[in-house]
Parts: structure tokens; C-alpha cells; sequence
């Protein structure tokens, strides 16, 4: 493992910055994954002493300063100014090859403006794009963008396609994945302005098996391996859908704990069926989302993450250096590159 | 009950169409709704004879005659042209005062583009919305347009806005409601362009308590009574939640059948108190949903309705009338029109 580069980790952004951050990153650091920890480094050396012992550098672990950090109400534009804050110098690592990827819990605005101008997008590309994979009825389903582009254009949506096609092969291990474009309506033609012109930019795009407009159902029916979709319809629809899950979840346990004895007896004895699906669910079992689309592997996890969540975007970061996701996602836009040319 | 007008019913759009409208019709009559069953004669009669025996004219049910159906793939413009399509005819006898609402479970498009052409726009309307209300950690949430209007300008969203909080205050008895606008981010400026100039319109709309902008995850969390939004994002929103129920309802059922004989013991035990979440979850319960903005009443409903969700509809639109929901919306958007006629 000494030989690997390790994953650069934003020790201070996130809402349980520095502990949630020191004590995921020991856990993956446990499991040989190596972890450069990016903040203040008093603060984070303090709670690695407090949690791993003060032999904690056995672990493949080490510290980089970075003075200040952005706060989650400040303008992502400050990034652009302080190349102090812990998100910069975590992707300046990544650009100058002293890590294989950026992991970050903190404002995700800050995060991809950092990507973004630190370390460039790939041929190709018109917007990075953020990408989601969840549990449906069939297995995963990949939604992109879940919210780095509040404005879209279809060339935007087709770069999202060829994107989420790379990283459905790469990290879900689907050869050929199908990709739909949500709408409302099935046929070609129902839909706003910019999946109508979107859909006939997606028909003509070599790499990518294009099914089809599909409708919100089939997120989670299963229909497709890939469902692209503008930033703003994609943000709202994963945050939807998370917090469903927990009302939902949240219903069962209530229904299951406020009845009667027999029921509460019931309640124990499903009590481990029910936490399979619950698991299913957790979001920290997923960890963080990669920003595709830029010249860097960088991974966006929740602000409330917690160890375990950040330990899981660690594992999730690793998978795509060792699969070589950012390679894949290049090759794949290679297409779009190529066409381009032809028509300059 | 003999006085108050009969709801139309398309009896014959719809999967289950006519006897699954029959059915529900019969339920709606035997409860002191009075229905007019709109569609083929023969059919019709068929199915009532069957179900509630010769003598069914005794409970408040008629027919009147339809001699055409569009299909679910005909093209909605058809309405325009073939007047005696049962929906065109449903629509018909409420502009004629012969019914007081339309309960349609057929093709929504058609719905849409009959009842703006039969029945006309409210004065201050600039495009009719449809309007679903669903369960939420808090209670139930508006959402509102869940898919009448694909392409949309922020002036059609303040209406969606006002017609949300009519619908809100008359049949979920809010006096007040809370009305907060979708998008990517909390803060002011957050957003796509159409979030923010309809932002800036709803800050200056008398007659609405507007929240300011909302996330995906407050539709389940209950931040606000009525969350408004273009008709496409609405749309994905309500398809992608309810699949999303039925999915994690099925894991639920999975987890709990295929387990130990105890899993399947406590299953037995917890299964009243779980299946009160999957009625709070059920579509049929709910019915059908209002398109709001036209001079007159219209629900429409799932193109899957069963007997009972065509029951449900019924009744909820019966609760409309007796709630005078057409003239509260009228009220409430007479502040448009006043400014309207101000700026001119």
C-alpha cells in the first residue's frame, strides 16, 4: 500500500469538523487506505493523540496545514481569494500529485468552485456535474447532476450523459449502462424546452446507450442504470427522496413502538429484518458523491456526516482511484472532444 | 341531498374504465353523492345493472351519453375537434350548470386542454395548475404544479402560488398557510433564474404568507404548508416520491416474509400497525387531484384508479363543492387582477 498516494481529506469543513473527520479517517487508515488530513494542524494532531494514541503516524496517516476554512454561510467566491482555506490546499494537493483525491464535507458551493479553477475541467466538458447512486427496485440507479448547474443548457446535459455512463461502468460494474433522461412523458417531445432538445442531442451521442425519456417512477422502478438531469430538478429530487426515506422509516418504527404489547413484541422479533432495509437507506453507508467533469477525483459528502459516513466516502474515494475513474470518465468524453473538433 | 348538482364522471377514461368507475360511483351515490356517469349508454347501464341490480336508479346515479373515448395514446389536441369524447361531454354539463364538478381518471392531457377550452381561465390566471396534497412529517404538504405546465415564467408560478394557499386554507383547513417556493438552497438568490425572478414576485404578492425558498427534503420534513413549483419539477417530485413509498414498502414486506419463523411471527404481530402506514401511504385514499385556474371544478385522477380511488375522488370533490373551493380561489386571485388592471 506504501507505494499509493494518499486521499486528501478536508479535516475542518463539515459539521462534526475535526472529530467526525480524524476519527473516519483513523478508520479507513485501519483498513490501508492512506489519508492526508488537510486543516489546522494543532487541532487535528490533537485529536488524533486523543484518539489513535500519540503513535498514531504508524497509521498511514499524515498532516497538512492549512489555516483557515470556509464557513458554511460564506460565499463560495471567497474561495477565489484565500488559498489558506482547507479546501484549497486539499485540491492543490490532488493537482500537484501529492494526493489521488479530494474528500470534502463542507460547503459544497466552496468545494466545486475550489475543483473547478484548482484543477480545471477535462476535454471535453462544459459543466462538472455531481452524481448520485442509490438503491432502487433493481439494484442502483446513478442520477446526474444532482446540483452543481442550477442552469442548464443541453450540451450541459449531454456532457452529464457520457459522464455518468463512465462512472456507472467504472464503479458499478454495469459494461454497458442505459441511460434515460428524465421528463414527464414518456414519448419524444413531452417534456420542457431543454429535455426536448436535450433528447435530440442524446439520440446522436456515440458511447452511450440512450433509452429514452423516462418519468420520476422509474428512478426508483429501476428502468434505467443512468437517469440524467438538469442540477436543479436532480437537487431536488435526491434531497426529496432522502427525506421520505426518513419519514417514512420514521413512521414504521413509531407505528411499530406505540402499539400494543403484542405488537411491541412483534416489533423486536422483526426488529433485525427491518434494520436490513434501514441500512439500505443510511446515507452514511454511501458517504460522499463525486463532482465529475474536472481534472482531479474530488468526492462531496453531507455536511452531518459523521465517521462512519466519512470513513464510507474514504472507501467509496479509493474504489475510484484504484478503478481509475477519472481516466475512464476522460476516455469516455473522448467522443464529445473528437466531434467538436470535426466541427471546428 | 336532492338539490346539490351531480359530479360528472368520465366513466370511461381510465385502465379499469367503465367498471372500475361504475363501482365507484355506486360506493359515492350510496354515501348521498349524486353522479352523473358520463360515457356509452350501453356499457354503462351494463355494468350498473350488474353491480347494483335493476333498481339502481333509485340511488342518486345517472347517465348521460357519450359516444367517443380518447385513447391514453391519442394525441390530447383531439379534444379540440371531437365533441362528443366523454370527457368533452363531462366538462360540458359543468359549464352548462348540469354538474357541479368533473372527476376524470383518463388521459391528463386531454383533461387539461378540454376543461381550459370548455371552461375558460379565472380572471389574474395565467395557466391552470394541477395541485397534489400529500402526507409529510408534519401533516400534509401542497405541491403545486405537479404537471400541467412543462415551460414556465415566474408570473404563472405566483399564480400556482395563490391558487396553492386557496386550496390549502378551504380543504386542508389552514387559515394561513405557509407557502414556500423550490429550490436548491435556502437563501435568497439560490437557485435557478426562474426561482429567483419568481422569488422577488412572490415577496411583493398580497394575500400569500411567503416562506422564501425551500429544499427538496422540507416537501417530507413539513417546513411549509404549500411548496410551489414549475410543473416539470413537480411532476418528477410526486412521480419519484410515490414510487419511491411503493419501493421501500415492498423492502419492508420482503424483509419481513422472508426471514426466520420468528421474523415471520413478529411479522404477523406488527402487521395491523404497519398496515396504518401503508394507508397513509396509499394513493386511493387520496383520489384524484384539482386542476385549479379554470371557471369550474376538475380533479384528475391516476389512470390506475381502482373502484376505490374512484370513490375517493368523488368524495373529495364533492368536499370541494360544499367548500366553495372554486370561488375561495377566485377570491383569492382577485389581488392579481386588481394589479393587473392597475398596471394597465
Amino acid at each position: 500500500m506504501s507505494e499509493k498516494l494518499p486521499i486528501a481529506l478536508d479535516a475542518m469543513g463539515g459539521d462534526y469538523a475535526p472529530a467526525a473527520m480524524v476519527d473516519g479517517a483513523i478508520q479507513a487508515a485501519e483498513r490501508g487506505i492512506a489519508v492526508t488530513l488537510v486543516g489546522r494542524e494543532d487541532q487535528i494532531t490533537k485529536e488524533l493523540v486523543a484518539k489513535a494514541g500519540k503513535n498514531w503516524h504508524v497509521l498511514p496517516l499524515n498532516v497538512v496545514h492549512a489555516a483557515d476554512v470556509i464557513g458554511m454561510d460564506d460565499a463560495a467566491t471567497q474561495v477565489r481569494s484565500n488559498k489558506q482555506l482547507s479546501i484549497n490546499v486539499a485540491v492543490n494537493l490532488v493537482r500537484q500529485k501529492k494526493a489521488s483525491a479530494v474528500v470534502a464535507q463542507g460547503h459544497t458551493g466552496a468545494t466545486l468552485v475550489s475543483a473547478l479553477f484548482g484543477l480545471g475541467r477535462l476535454a471535453g466538458v462544459e459543466r462538472p456535474a455531481i452524481v448520485a447512486n442509490f438503491p432502487n427496485a433493481k439494484g442502483r440507479v446513478t442520477l446526474v447532476d444532482v446540483g452543481a448547474n442550477a442552469d442548464n443548457r443541453p450540451e450541459f446535459l449531454q456532457g452529464f450523459a457520457l459522464m455518468g455512463a463512465a462512472y456507472t461502468s467504472t464503479m458499478q460494474g454495469i459494461p454497458d449502462p442505459s441511460v434515460g433522461l428524465l421528463s414527464i412523458g414518456e414519448e419524444e417531445g413531452k417534456g420542457n424546452a431543454l429535455v426536448n432538445e436535450t433528447f435530440d442531442l442524446l439520440k446522436n451521442t456515440p458511447g452511450i446507450r440512450f433509452f429514452g425519456n423516462v418519468e420520476g417512477r422509474d428512478i426508483f422502478k429501476g428502468t434505467v442504470d443512468v437517469v440524467v438531469t438538469d442540477g436543479f430538478t436532480g437537487n431536488v429530487v435526491l434531497k426529496t427522496a432522502e427525506a421520505e426515506a426518513k419519514v417514512l422509516v420514521g413512521w414504521i418504527k413509531e407505528a411499530l413502538t406505540g402499539g400494543s404489547w403484542l405488537v411491541k413484541l412483534g416489533a423486536l422479533l422483526v426488529r433485525p429484518a427491518l434494520r436490513s432495509v434501514g441500512a439500505k437507506l443510511d446515507p452514511a453507508e454511501f458517504g460522499a458523491q463525486p463532482l465529475l467533469g474536472v481534472k482531479g477525483l474530488v468526492f462531496i459528502g453531507h455536511g452531518s456526516s459523521d465517521a462512519k459516513a466519512v470513513y464510507s466516502a474514504l472507501a467509496n474515494a479509493q474504489k475510484a482511484v484504484d478503478a481509475n475513474l477519472l481516466e475512464k470518465v476522460a476516455v469516455k468524453l473522448e467522443g464529445l472532444t473528437k466531434k467538436l473538433g470535426a466541427d471546428a
